[in-house]
């Protein structure tokens, strides 16, 4: 499986290997896509490593990571590349996409909508699960065995229930502030309502926490990493970790979810903890 | 000395210390400017800690290098301050000083303004040096015998030209990609002949391999560090470390200028090599 019409946007010397973007024609969205990919130094001398993906949150783009989170130098001494969608498809003309910036472009839910006008392009989940991964990893000689996902607010809302949807994917979770229970908040609410209709029953589905206390053994045994800033203004109203907490609890799912007094929710808060998260990958996919 | 109606705009935990932006009405230029500061843990803790100022390049604002450099983690490793100013005065509402991405806002060149209607607000040189550096080391108890200072590419000029200009008040000084010969390429000339006027005669003051050509003795005998990428696309007509390499061999000021085989002029590059410079600083300003 290769990716249709790949156009190399630009490329950037870093840490010895290369930050690069690209554009491509995705089948799932109906769109061009653009995404991020670091390849370390071992990806360009030819070995077969690691691919761990970060799902980026509202109003982020394919670039955020890259510039904010600083973590090149590390994926380079640990021979981690990178994978960093964009949050949503662009340029669908769907009347008001670009109003809200907690729903439509720029906030595609890692979910396929099922309402309409969404529904026909906003398939960010099969997009990445089935289209964009293994285009990449086929693309660029990674292996395909070794996929970690980590995200941040939405998009660590994307990493858990994608990880936790798609038993055997991945083999590394993690995420910085995720949306834990996004049927329980309004950021939740309002875009399930959009995406997927008024029928809550159909929600749970994509919802963490919903997810994992179904479980009925821990779906990753080698735990699960969260940081979470207690001076981040969507924790009480948005972000719920201690719902995701609980269930993780009841399924027997091991988690470190670490609360750190002073950080908010920005990539200042990201970049000081992105260390651990990148150790907690390499050590998972070695 | 204070620094006047100083008002913090937002502040971030990062790394044990914090990403703080500030804003402050500044005599010498007239307007409110904005810079930002980041202090480590050291300086939280009331230790009196060195303070290194990082002057950016053209288009960019007091975020970028705390947004893009990834430095704070070794900043706060090595306990240091990094002040960051703007790259100009914004708001003077001169017609057209928003027109060139070359000259204007965000291109201020670190020099005072001679030539009407410039010279009554793009002071930036007396800005710094005069106001915003006596001001902060006063404001936040910081060492003010402790002072180094580093920049890219327009900022590298200044970081240069600076250190030359004002002897002494710098122990320790670095650039990347640094605008080195501003008086013989394009964006040189063209904010010299705005800024300074037709008259060449008064431009050598303010180019930094002129300065060092002028110089009887090394006047950084610890060392200026310089990193530039081969793949600059503004390596040869812009920036010519050449120029400066041979003026430091001339005035026996030793250099270590290290060319970087496929990195270009952005801030990958800069992130790759950042800490190499803040160890340099660091040692000078033990």
């Amino acid at each position: 499986m290769s990716l249709d019409n790949l156009e190399l946007i630009s490329e950037h010397a870093c840490f010895g290997g290369v930050q690069r973007f690209y554009k491509h024609s995705s089948a799932e969205i109906g769109l061009p896509m653009r995404f991020g990919l670091f390849l370390p130094p071992q990806a360009l001398a030819g070995q077969a490593v690691p691919l761990l993906t970060y799902l980026a949150g509202l109003t982020c783009t394919e670039e955020t990571f890259a510039i904010k989170a600083g973590a090149q130098r590390q994926a380079a001494e640990l021979g981690l590349v990178i994978l960093t969608p964009d949050t949503s498809p662009r340029g669908a003309g769907i009347v008001g996409e670009d109003h809200h910036w907690e729903f439509g472009v720029g906030a595609g839910f890692y979910l396929d909508a099922t309402e309409m006008p969404w529904s026909g392009h906003w398939c960010m989940e099969s997009y990445i699960v089935k289209e964009l991964l293994p285009g990449v990893t086929a693309q660029f000689g990674l292996d395909g065995q070794r996929l970690g996902l980590f995200g941040h607010s939405m998009g660590g809302h994307g990493a858990l229930t994608l990880a936790l949807r798609h038993p055997g994917v991945f083999k590394s979770v993690s995420a910085f502030a995720p949306i834990s229970a996004p049927t329980q908040c309004p950021w939740g609410h309002n875009a399930f309502t959009g995406y997927l209709g008024q029928d809550e029953g159909t929600w749970a589905a994509h919802d963490a926490s919903a997810l994992m206390a179904q479980q009925t053994s821990a779906p990753y045994a080698n735990g699960i990493l969260i940081d979470q800033g207690l001076a981040d203004k969507f924790l009480v109203e948005q972000l719920k970790p201690e719902l995701f907490e609980a269930a993780c609890a009841q399924a027997g799912q091991p988690l470190t979810l670490r609360r750190h007094a002073g950080y908010d929710h920005g990539y200042y808060f990201i970049q000081t903890f992105m260390a651990d998260h990148l150790r907690h990958h390499a050590e998972r996919l070695a």
